[in-house]
């Protein structure tokens, strides 16, 4: 191991050997941590080639259960997001694909800290199951074609331990180890094909375009390595996604969206993400026939019928769905008043993503209690006039004594005296 | 500490308060293993100002207990060697110094590998103790201005426990933690002046001239930084010193060098160490006159005389100093000739280092025994012509068995057909 560590050092590429020996014997406790935290190090600043970074995908891949999907029929999509704020894309792009004949079959994962979990959310819908047997996975993905559940627990083990231990080592943002750990998670989930959602910005992991570029090449090159039909898109995290940011809240928006009444920017990445996703899949030709595929499925309310039928068949109550009152409100609802006039130039989506962590959306650790009900709406967009006074956005809570996180949610908001023009929410597409 | 290494990682200069934390919960064990090992990585890639280094040193110094060595009167003078093959110096320079007036109170090692330890040579005079009590210590320095002793185990645990580490995590070769490491030890042993001879070559710890500059000035910038008369010179390591290697065999080697029958190498450098170390104790005006008391302790046998005072002192039976004939020799002493002729260009330290190993003068690891009476006695020297079936050196050994060992000694002698020049032992002086 010392060898290993040297020579990733010295600046040599690792061999397939190395590599699978460093992944065995730290996953079966023969690597002591103190190894692998110096050989992260060691990847932090020498890098990783792309056939490195696929060996190691594929070593943490197959250090724990892998799911095999063949009993579903037809190509499986999957799609990832790096992590976001207020991103509930999942609940609505998933139902989407699915109606238009996708085979969704989805692991997905818990919030903590700024970023939310599409699992907590679909828990604010009371009943709903996440943890399922690989036998009811597949079956409710053959029967309705789309389910979304919580990761086995036998998934991934190296990612587990090795993440775990570069999150207290300061090795977490290295391209490759990033990479790897995302995609080989996405890996052992089983499906066929692959869309990365890379966010970039304040909100996001990567703050930049090029560094969320990077990351998502990287990723893209794995998974064709490994043989899977993987893509990525860039988005934009320099405001939230859409208006609603906490559980119940971004679940109602989810149902609003699948119902026509979605906010402009979450509408157009789930219309360019669903046609990929659609040509993943083989059922349009291209991007075109994809879009307007996915626009028909608002339209028709095919979509919203998936939602509806995924959560009945996860046991969640879908009277909630039909009537989205039914969702508790929190006790108190703060509207955030703009002290100045200005166009909206930026909504920094880290201090809100926290803010809504703090007033009850959230996790800082994960043994802490989420409230469903808890979160932030926003009135305003970037682009928008704001003038004094105004509201900008609501913050929905069941604690009391939060000014001081008023103030900083209200402080989330940039105002410009200059005209802001608004980018799209995708920047970049790559395959 | 995530912070800590993080902020390495980038490419800060840590702050005193910040490398304090580090060392001091290392020590403590509130931080563990693989964060140390994180940051000594970032470290190795970042390095360390001379600022950072200083206070890494004097945290690692402080970590454990500093020998007072304030009741012995003037100006005491340590000499360290960065470990080679072949290296008596300690047991010639010593004296030599101590003979001129110098206070020479040293706390010195053990050999491991290729490196053989002043402490084991000592031991090969049977009788002779090197552990003291610091009051023994103390005592003997000021009775007759010398002691050489084992480091008392409380000195700078930070070192002991951050070396192991090192060790085994690819963090050893970087010029501050080496630095620090030898510097906080030497620091903590209470001399006001320190002399280091950094060695280069195959059988030094560093393999470039341009590596033990870098080192020697790091070292010599710390001991200035806090307080201490620091200074270092580079000597040669590409052939051993002198002719003797293993333990009785160098003792024996010190003995002839005090009466005036050393070999030529050998005695360049303790003229020249000698002269610094005299100057730094105030006791000459210069170097040139430092040399001339070096050479008189030698000629009028008083270096020699210093030597048997300190065996005596501690508890040695000084009759195999004064009949060198009383060490026993080993079984076996085997010829090594040579197979072609040619000019002696280079003899492999290491190599002659690990073969007298194997044949017991060494230690493997810690526990292994040393055979006192096994050792390399070279017959030629760089420079030397040598005609085919000459004997290159002999080997001595109580072990049979040993022909694939003879062969690698033969084989570290490197004959060229171009004429040899030889270069002077000390390459260079820092201070």
């Amino acid at each position: 191991m010392v060898d290993i560590i040297e020579r990733k050092r010295d600046g040599h590429a690792l061999s397939e050997e190395e590599i699978r020996f460093f992944v065995s014997g730290y996953v079966s406790g023969e690597i002591p941590d103190y190894q692998a935290s110096a050989l992260a190090m060691a990847i932090y600043f020498r890098g990783m080639d792309a056939k490195e970074t696929s060996i190691l995908t594929n070593a943490m891949m197959h250090s724990g259960e892998t799911i095999d999907l063949s009993e579903i029929d037809g190509i499986k999509v999957d799609k990832h997001s790096t992590g976001g704020v207020g991103d509930k894309t999942s609940l609505v792009l998933g139902p989407l694909v699915s109606a238009c004949g996708g085979k969704v079959a989805k692991m997905s994962g818990r919030g903590l800290g700024h970023t939310g979990g599409t699992l907590d959310k679909m828990e604010s819908v009371p009943g709903t199951k996440i943890q399922r047997t690989r036998e009811e996975f597949i079956k409710q993905v053959n029967d309705i074609g789309i389910a979304i559940i919580g990761q086995t627990a036998q998934i991934d083990p190296a990612d587990k331990k090795l993440y775990a231990l570069r999150d207290v080592t300061g090795t977490v943002e290295s391209i490759p180890l990033i990479a790897s750990s995302i995609m080989s998670k996405k890996l052992a989930a089983g499906s066929n094909a692959i869309l990365l959602d890379v966010k970039f910005g304040s909100g996001a992991f990567m703050k930049t375009l090029e560094r969320a570029k990077e990351l998502a090449s990287a990723m893209v090159e794995i998974g064709s390595h490994l043989g899977r039909d993987t893509r990525a898109i860039l988005t934009d995290m320099d405001q939230p996604l859409g208006l609603a940011v906490g559980n119940a809240l971004e679940v109602k928006e989810a149902i609003l969206t699948l119902q026509g009444k979605g906010p402009r920017d979450l509408v157009e990445l789930v219309k360019r993400a669903g046609a990929i996703m659609l040509e993943q899949s083989h059922i349009v030709e291209d991007l075109d026939e994809g879009e307007r595929r996915i626009a028909r499925a608002i339209e028709d309310g095919s979509g919203f019928h998936k939602l509806v039928e995924m959560f009945q068949a996860q046991g969640g109550d879908v009277s909630y769905l039909m009537d989205p009152s039914k969702f508790p409100l929190a006790k108190n609802i703060f509207p955030v008043y703009a002290n100045r006039s200005g166009n909206l130039r930026r909504i920094d989506s880290l201090a809100i993503g926290l803010s809504a962590m703090k007033i009850g959306a959230g996790r800082a650790t994960m043994q802490d209690v989420i409230d469903m009900s808890a979160g932030i709406l926003l009135n305003k967009k970037v682009g928008d006039r704001v003038n004094k006074g105004d509201i900008l956005c609501y913050a929905h809570t069941n604690k009391s004594g939060v000014g001081a996180i008023i103030g900083e949610i209200h402080d989330a908001f940039e105002l410009s005296d200059e005209p802001v023009s608004v980018s799209p929410i995708v920047h970049a597409y790559i395959r």
